[in-house]
């Protein structure tokens, strides 16, 4: 016999862009670009048994309500919007216990001096994932994808053992990519969300650029730690970062050296460094990273 | 203060295909092609904490134990391979206490009516993660993705509560499709794998072409309950579909009916159902899905 | 001052999905699957300097054209479809001249015994391209792609001359592997469309795994050629093969042979050879590439 | 009887990363991060005919070459790389006649406030293509991809024909989204690269910002026009303007307005706009855009 386990379902991936018109500063137009993905668990066991849907709100309502609340919400922080719309699908939704909103924002740029026209910023995403339970509380975890990071230098591996697959050599200066995948957990939904984000993607750059590193793991430690330091309302970093190699290339054969200046960027394989870093107090995870 | 939490890091996508000559019944060759990714844990504190690498096998020294492992062992079955080396590694670096190895498998027909030449399957993979930990064991978690499926009847939704945002009509019958994406879990690690492999996508199929279906929730259930029911040695199914809307053409502008004939394919958002089903008897999952 | 050069306009990627029921020889159901394109010229000026769009037919009923007619002319082939699309739009718009409209179909396989159930077939595309002008005529071109073909063996390179950059060495006896992505000009518009590229994709993989190849350049020609010889209706072929590299790893190191068993599949750089073969009475292509 | 016609061939995305050391005014690193493809044409029949390769330079010795030269010439604008490395092979190899340079550029920005520490610009590539013909001599196309460009007003289309498939509503002002594709050609080898580029990529800034557009057409005329006004070394310039639909979403069923401001995102289908503008002493192109 069979019975049914952990279960959700949802929208993902609505592509919403709401412009508040005028709302910059300057009357310029505001522009909030995102990528909005639902899920919804509780008594969903008849639908899975039967497809019996009376609990089911659709999926394609779920999508319908991205829209209006993102119309009735305005141009707010991502962080604000999935609370809000994480809250509305419990409350609303009696069959319902436990909502997860995720958000990826892509940013814009002003363009050309004018109020109204824009280039999207490449690359960097800011993300957000709201998880709002009924009986287990509120968790809000936001971070930054696609950022690529290098140094050309002060960076070393060496010192590692040695076993019989092992043709690596030490060196003691190497150029040093990653494609920064973060996330952080907050410790409450009372934050001043858009100062954090700026704060922890400021603090993750600086730890990039003054670690001199002898191994990836090294920054990983050092982003995490200086991310909790600068941003009090985080008490913990995930990162997940590949190491871009860039091989030197052995330029012998034509008769050239290669002092550290031609490299080959490879694709795959690459090295991928996992890691969390946590303040020392930080509360039980809960539901937050589910 | 700030403290370490979980970390792991290892050498991602080694592309590695393996062809075992004349190994085929009829004296043909034997391809394997696979994308392997390995990540290692334990007592890796200090490379985080001071760049010491002491205990850190290099990346490389895992993607050149894939390449001699593929040497060693030959053309066999992935989950063979994972587990002889999650084993290589755990064994044979003292502060190494727990392995990861995940494959993902890509499949080749003979074609031409010759005994070298080979054409690729499209689409849909192989995969396995085994998971070995000098305490906590070992698991094996094996599956299969990109599967795409479609019905183009047998399908209805409706019965759905309707709120404020609600405005998707009832139907009774509408296409379905999905991209598969299952895992399973192995209650051991001694299995006819090859033949597990081949009893699960066939439940799968059929569970899916055989199942009228009132919710894609239902289909899921049907999916794992029939793949436990074919193969014993499976305690738990993991799935995740999307939903890939096709909506019907209003085609009544232009003057002309569509009795479920015209759609179109939606790229984005898309309905995504995740649930798994477990074995009443399954055992404790322990690290099996880290 | 400035002039305006060559323009054209159009929908590209309207994915619509025919389902002819129950027109199966056994009664089961048929689907076309297509991501559609249209592209249409002629006198266009006026949009291109003020922004008069009186000659402007509107992308969205392009679009709309597309599922009327997918409608109205049932799950034929997708030359006939973009044949008679591309000739309504110049026929019924009177500023346009010159229609394109090309097709990229995905295969679909019944599946489960069932007559409504079907598995998408992954990779490979069957693909055709119709550009019809009111004054110079109709062409064909269709053709294959993304079908990864790979010989394990009967495939050399040496003989190659060697310059201050070369550090290649001969072999005798190497893997090789491409992604065939193959078009192919008809010489009219009355064709037994799908007979003609069930024999051409025969005629391709009978090239390819039986040529013994002492450069991916010869194999390339064998294909044409021989899908010239299969397909009178053909007259001519053109072809990029990238070179998919499967590297021998070395594994002396590791006190390992590899006699042609472990290789590593190499994602970047990769040859790319491209070439066209023309029966030698061809006609003269026109407009067919453009 | 079949004839072999145009061919060439070459080794497709070698990535190379060249540093120059010390070299920013402020004695900071500057880094180029190159895709880099060669193609070679000339006397090439035996290889196809018969694996004859005496004329084939290998495409890993181009790739070597690459290497090579990006080693001797230094962090140079990509225009000049593409230049010496086209006649090079040219020069350098009897048989061959015709060599094609393409290079994609991605951008870096120091960050950190270090001299080693960089960022990757996401999104958009400069690009170049040069092809040096022995008889026909060379041509030089550069460009710009992947730039996102977004309007929130000034954008109207209306005053299109209306047929039997046309349903689209007449708007007086509409969001105006494009991911353009630009490459300009110019009418020499002998141009300030870096300086030019900067100017064209303002321009085209400028126009699409600036200009009150009544269909995507006018503001392509209007990109092509004022970088030849802007660039005097730039002769021709073609540009493929996808129209990123953003569609304004039905909020009456939920009882709210949508003053412009709730968009929905489309991915696919798309209007694709194409076209050229020439300077009217525009010289022959020649094979430029081959």
């Amino acid at each position: 016999m069979v019975q049914l386990g952990p279960n959700r379902y949802g929208k993902a991936e609505v592509r919403v862009v709401r412009v508040a018109r005028g709302a910059a500063p300057d009357g310029g137009d505001v522009i909030r670009d995102w990528n909005v993905s639902t899920s919804l668990s509780g008594d969903l066991a008849a639908t899975h048994l039967t497809g019996d849907n009376a609990h089911v709100l659709p999926t394609d309502s779920q999508k319908n309500a991205v829209y209006a609340f993102a119309k009735r919400l305005g141009a707010v922080e991502p962080e604000v919007f999935a609370l809000e719309l994480a809250r509305h699908f419990v409350d609303s939704q009696e069959p319902i216990t436990r909502a997860r909103l995720s958000i990826e924002e892509y940013g814009w740029t002003r363009v050309g001096g004018r109020r109204h026209s824009f280039a999207r910023d490449g690359g960097k995403t800011r993300t957000t994932t709201v998880v709002h339970d009924d009986q287990l509380g509120t968790s809000v975890v936001s971070g930054i994808g696609g950022l690529v990071l290098l140094n050309t230098t002060d960076s070393e591996f060496w010192g590692f053992p040695r076993d019989a697959y092992t043709t690596l050599a030490e060196t003691k200066d190497r150029m040093l990519a990653t494609e920064v995948n973060a996330t952080w957990r907050y410790r409450g939904t009372e934050v001043a969300w858009a100062a954090a984000f700026a704060a922890a993607h400021d603090a993750l750059l600086a730890a990039f650029s003054q670690t001199y590193s002898y191994a990836l793991q090294q920054t990983l430690y050092a982003m995490g730690e200086q991310i909790i330091a600068a941003v009090p309302a985080i008490c913990e970093v995930r990162l997940a970062l590949p190491n871009k190699h860039h091989f030197l290339v052995d330029l012998a054969p034509f008769g050239l050296p290669n002092d550290d200046e031609v490299y080959y960027a490879a694709d795959r394989p690459y090295g991928l460094i996992e890691g969390s870093v946590l303040a020392d107090d930080a509360p039980d995870a809960g539901l937050a990273w589910s």
